[in-house]
């Protein structure tokens, strides 16, 4: 067998350990009984041992030298780099420094999950700040391994290739372009025609009727996937066994419909990765600029076009038994346009949300620069808040506590939400530029040339390429923010 | 760390991967969506080989003689043993044979699946000679290997240290008795009153609540386990999340309400290991034999007694809404000892159930024995289903292609349903014995003095003994036929 070969078994095994651990998530988040926690825990935590033993294995460094000689061909060739890209980053390391991080970031989530109810930030910045030195002194090995910065070195686990200059650029043209902007989307809402919302409630097996109507006009496979309630909508399971989850609020239908649509997107890009290369690196999803693009864009440019809702509103009528203004098709566009600042990020609309976005980015950046203390995080939190959206949190629960990410140590993984969204304007743009049966067909529910295009240009690209690349060569130029400005324009301005 | 606990940490390691197994074969006959099972093969294939994998590894035979010169408590010494024991197991066959022989199960299952629905034997005999020829070969192996007859070695994966002899005697014994016996007990029944079917059907949502109302009533522990629904009902999972399952009949309730109980008693046994040994070989369940006499103790002994039938019957009443005669008491006690001759095994009583499985050993032990050629197979068969049972096939799909063992590699096996049932009711008789409140308490509902005496005897000794220790232990006996026989004479002829 030759080195490369050998790398390929190595990643056929843990593919397959990946994939048993995806449906034990699944299965975790939706079937499991609250009283075998403790068994499961045990279960994941040798898995994931089993997992980085294979991954540190000394051997496979041996391996790629020598495969780095071997006459590959294209796909091999992505291949190698993305094993070389995991070696590196599951050897830079050391198992002792892993080792305290899993404590700290236990310690830290634990705290979180106290502190956040009762408003006492002061419970959680020792250990958040515990965490965070841990995850700097992570950064600072990588960033020199790999000649990058440290917080480039956060973010290279999320989305490969990234730099600061780069989100920086992006982020600052957003910064100053959109807290004007949503004045002028406000002022236009406060004169335009009252919002009704459809009066619920709204039976959760109607909820899920329509829901699973929606996924079959949206293709999705279900003799390879299902769909189920949890606690967070997510989408799961293994290569092949695409599960997605969403919960029903019996007031509004629409939160778990729009959530179904946006895992869908991330599901269809699971699916739609080339077969024959599932098992390996080269054949995963690009990282979560990309996988965010793919759900944005199914939820906020082509589920929220005023073409597929208008698709869309008969169908709920019909299974939800709705008549009056309320169920105004006209009405439903505008509740599904409406901007409105708020607190919580993932209550956000399309506008307002890389604010939230920005503003994390920011601070995580000057905590790792050293221009902030983890104690001085609530106020800045607070005042950037307001600058942006025009609001100020009452409290640290509504604020810097609302989200898991930080004290789950995901730092440098925020940049990709908004990242995805830019790279979902400007796909969606890009598709509708090459194939001009992309609306008509939203407009009647056949999704068919959308899809042909995003498996033809995304989804079957695996990862050949490195993020921007693949961005790029589907749209034809560089990640940026001209058609997320331009889609919003259009939407909200017009 | 000590041989002996590096032997402990390896088997921790197995048994989180046995448990991530026991949730991925839930999933996969529960929840699975059809077009995902070619994966999940893979991933099941390869969680075996890592399996396999940790087995084999050399080190293993070392570590076993230097922790048999450590100083080891009871519960380490019989982990020891039983580790020990599952080594020579996965060592003594050679991969090749192993690799020829999951091949020769493979086709042979699948010519089964074809044959068996045309009733075509031919086609299935040349792949049941071949699997048969690698199976006597891997049995020879490991007969050499441990001093034991060939068939023993069949036997002893599925019921350790049974010996050919101990099941000759019991199933002479039976097959001397039960043909009598059962002419006895179908003239007096044919001389009792006529049995009424109550009328269906019954929806199934109303049989799944009846279900669960017995569930609640056997203390199946619902915080760390579940009831769905599956084509073959199975006890799964992992340990401490109990998994069952069963399926329903729209005309007849009472069929899923047995396989409910049944498949609890098997959950009720593994939930009721030592919890501090359940990583260990020595907390695993008693095998096959010991684990078949815990769900037919609860099908047979305990839920077929008058007692809690007499209890169960209000509640089936109340929930599935039946009145009239067919509903009286009697009549379903009635119904719930009716004994008849059948040809297909999985549907026979308790009186007949026995001369099935004689049976097949019979004709095990002839191919073994190479007195029996696989050609000549259905002809025994049918002559030997007249000669117990007093009925003869008319098809070999309804005769010797009934089960899907012979086809799946699974010789040795049979024996354990009727050694299971021997325990079974031996084990009732010296529970009883030993604490009077059993059966006051099954007529109320409560098996909390059933229960307390098998967590005692049973559950809780996991694999401290071996299979016939642990039952003579319990009952004061050696495994034997006497309390099979005067349980069902006191059932069917007084």
């Amino acid at each position: 067998m030759t080195a490369y070969k050998k790398l390929e078994a190595t990643h056929k095994r843990l593919s397959a350990l990946r994939n048993a651990e995806g449906i034990l998530f699944w299965d975790h988040e939706t079937m499991m009984p609250p009283g075998a926690a403790a068994g499961r825990a045990e279960v994941e935590a040798e898995l994931s041992l089993i997992q980085h033993e294979i991954q540190t294995d000394p051997r496979i460094a041996d391996y790629i030298a020598e495969a780095e000689d071997e006459n590959l061909d294209q796909w091999q060739s992505a291949n190698l780099r993305e094993i070389k890209r995991l070696y590196q980053n599951a050897n830079a390391v050391p198992a002792d420094l892993v080792e305290r991080m899993v404590m700290a970031r236990s310690e830290s989530t634990m705290a979180w999950r106290e502190a956040k109810p009762a408003n006492d930030f002061k419970r959680l910045a020792p250990k958040l700040e515990a965490l965070f030195a841990l995850k700097r002194e992570e950064a600072q090995i990588k960033a020199e391994l790999f000649g990058i910065t440290p917080y480039e070195a956060m973010m290279q686990q999320y989305d490969p290739g990234r730099s600061e200059a780069q989100v920086d650029a992006i982020f600052d043209d957003l910064a100053a372009f959109l807290p004007e902007f949503l004045q002028q989307v406000l002022a236009r809402q406060a004169a335009g025609p009252a919002l009704i919302m459809p009066p619920g409630p709204f039976p959760l097996d109607k909820q899920e009727k329509l829901s699973r109507a929606v996924m079959e006009t949206l293709d999705f496979p279900f003799d390879r996937g299902r769909l189920d309630v949890a606690a967070h909508p997510f989408s799961g399971g293994a290569d092949g066994d695409n599960r997605i989850t969403t919960r029903y609020l019996e007031e509004d239908f629409t939160a778990s419909l729009m959530a179904v649509i946006h895992e869908v997107g991330h599901a269809l890009y699971e699916d739609g990765r080339p077969q024959e290369w599932r098992s390996q690196p080269v054949g995963n999803s690009r990282d979560m600029t990309v996988h965010e693009s793919q759900s944005l864009l199914l939820e906020m440019q082509a589920g929220r076009s005023e073409e597929f809702i208008r698709h869309l509103v008969p169908m709920a009528r019909d299974i939800l038994g709705g008549n009056g203004p309320a169920w105004e098709v006209d009405n439903i566009v505008r509740l599904q346009h409406k901007v409105e600042p708020g607190l919580i990020r993932v209550y956000a609309d399309e506008v307002t949300y890389p604010l939230h976005v920005i503003l994390r980015y920011k601070l995580e950046k000057a905590i790792v620069a050293d221009d902030i203390a983890i104690a001085d995080l609530p106020l800045a939190w607070n005042d950037m808040m307001e600058q942006y959206l025009g609001i100020r949190p009452e409290s640290d629960t509504d604020g810097v506590m609302q989200d898991i990410h930080w004290p789950e140590g995901l730092f440098g993984y925020f940049p990709t939400y908004s990242l995805g969204a830019m790279a979902a304007a400007q796909i969606f743009t890009a598709a509708k530029r090459d194939e001009p049966g992309i609306m008509p067909g939203l407009a009647q529910g056949n999704v068919k040339p959308l899809f042909g295009w995003l498996n033809e240009n995304i989804r079957s690209q695996g990862c050949l390429y490195l993020p921007d690349e693949l961005i790029e060569r589907a749209t034809g130029e560089p990640l940026g923010t001209a058609a997320y400005k331009a889609a919003i324009a259009a939407r909200y301005l017009n």
